[in-house]
């Protein structure tokens, strides 16, 4: 069963309630058609959508630090505290040290908090999943936001990070993304190896929200 | 009536339902007392506390960003969207660039959105000032967090803060902050000419919330 | 006598000995024609070309760090100890915090090293000299590296900085850049109150940075 | 033969003439004792010393970013300008973002600099030699600076890390640092598995650095 992220990003599209929206009808196609879908609504609404649907909710993004006297970051333990189950790392639009990364993919580990590390390539991809995370998402940031689905583009990043992560540590478990849209677009990147996909603009920015991920389950 | 400003940080006290149950104190104790209360709660609590206190909520931290691409950061739109009335901007543990801190308090200011920059001392109190935020708040980083309040330690930081905007920008507001506990306090933060206090560990760290609240505003 | 100050940015064209080249130029120029020439090399360069020109060299970026263990920093003490006479700070392709900006005039100042903090607007500029650097440098972003100048494109940002500064802190001296190519550009920039321009790539990206230089000068 | 690369810090023992004066020891007991040194300037003095030593002299640091419009920042081709042979990347008081270490480690090799990249720990080491460095020098942040050598404090990291990478990637050479003091210290590097040690404070904060130079090497 594919996996389908929703990244919620900061659009006015996924703010507050239309947000809550969104993440209502991701849970209710997922439904429908025997789908697994995750929500990463944008934090503020974090607690509130996690509370309102049965779908796992992820964080958009996690600080490397411990609780405590630490303004306006989110921890881990606040992530899990606020009833999502995981969060993405390292987005290209929010990058991380590597020390970061390493840190908080095993901090999340042990609160039982999943982790999809965003990557850029394959040596990088190959770099993210020595550290163990739950996924590694690979995402060409060119191609991110764009119309060509990285499947399409460049099919070659994907089955190479498949291939790379295989040798490196079999356990960790490969989604990607950027430019996503079509059901083609899915059945391709579960034909290439991986377990799903990671978009946000094809779904959110949408004109039709619910015909987009209708369309994007369409061939799975 | 002076105003209190409870900054939750990212303490496990202050996390989800425990954060809620804290700013229904600070609402009730308000209300009781005819004070004036800000919550400040994490970021993924942040529409969760909003729906469910009358009391303003604050946000700890806004990215200095328009609405889109930018996966994981809290733009001023979304804070709005949450049902928060302001938020902090530059705390010593989240500090911003300057040219961030101008675009935002402008950004905030066309949302409706009050903001509360946090400075070290005089001089960044005055620059601040000049960007004609809602408020300044100034606070020793050296002192936050610790026994000993800013209004004793160095009441002259204070009034001097006070003086300075005075001069430069009279319509900004002026708050002090670090190792605020008592009631004496927050009353010589009232009588060295600021609109009150902005505190996190004294209340959210305290054995007894509830009872440091009564503390705090025994004598205003 | 105007102030020219030169940024060699991270270009090809000033690395090494080409940016030796080009600091004599700037040097040769400048006693030429009696005008006043400040460059700023790249990092790796500074201690290289202060010891091989006459003319004042600064560095284009400061931490605001104390000595000690910062590896890769590069602290006022050893800017100092590399024979520059001063730092940009703040410039918009390396912003700096408030806080950071605030302690580094000081610091820069106790080390006798002249402060030109770069701000990108009125409202920045006047919150900057508030801090008491020795020059604030204002350049809109949108123009810098353009072909229009900002005395032509925006004059009033120009005038208004002086003017605010004038009022906040009248010992503060006043510099303009973004786009500045031409001798009327710095005549211009004079005439609005200016002390000078600070320019980059209308020197040093040229076909012939000497004409370039010459052009510059030709109306003061 | 044991590498010993020598890293400045920001210290003032280390800067400008003093910079120098260092180098030249390490280059003076290198030769005499057929070792190899490396030394990492201050950015400030980098070709300064590039000058005027006969050993390799790498930065400390280098942004991920292509010459240009990038004021303050040091791009791989000024360090290779400046006449310097590699650099440090992701040292514990720099930390470098996972896509940030992989485009450096790429865009060095093609400039044919060599590159140390650091790392805290056997999974952050396993991770960068996938990366393909030249070098992973392993640092527990903790020990740095301290009184007691990583090969004492905690020899299975040294021994760990050599063995994970030369399953994943064995042409990447190891050095450990952290607390390195003594001959023996370096000797039970060797033992470990490293090809050398990186080092700072031992050397450069020692009140005879000459001494502490033939301490260092008088077991290898």
């Amino acid at each position: 069963m594919p996996l389908i992220a929703v990244n919620f990003k900061a659009y006015p599209e996924s703010m507050g309630d239309s947000g809550l929206h969104l993440a209502r009808l991701c849970e209710s196609v997922g439904e429908e058609r025997g789908l697994s879908f995750i929500v990463c609504p944008q934090q503020p609404d974090l607690r509130f959508i996690a509370e309102n649907v049965r779908i796992p909710v992820f964080a958009q993004h996690v600080d490397a630090y411990e609780p405590g006297s630490r303004t306006g970051h989110v921890v881990p333990e606040a992530v899990k505290a606020s009833g999502a189950r995981g969060t993405l790392i390292n987005h290209s639009e929010h990058r991380v040290q590597i020390f970061g990364i390493d840190w908080l993919v095993e901090k999340c580990g042990s609160l039982n908090l999943d982790t999809i590390v965003c990557t850029n390539n394959i040596s990088v991809s190959k770099a993210c999943a020595a550290l163990n995370p739950t996924y590694v998402a690979v995402e060409p940031p060119e191609l991110i936001g764009g119309d060509i689905s990285v499947t399409t583009a460049n099919p070659e990043i994907v089955s190479g990070t498949v291939e790379a992560i295989k040798r490196i540590a079999p356990q960790v478990k490969v989604l990607c993304g950027a430019g996503v849209k079509t059901g083609e677009d899915v059945r391709v990147a579960i034909e290439l190896g991986t377990e799903g996909v990671l978009l946000a603009s094809g779904v959110v920015k949408a004109k039709d929200p619910k015909k987009a991920l209708y369309e994007l389950v369409k061939e799975v």
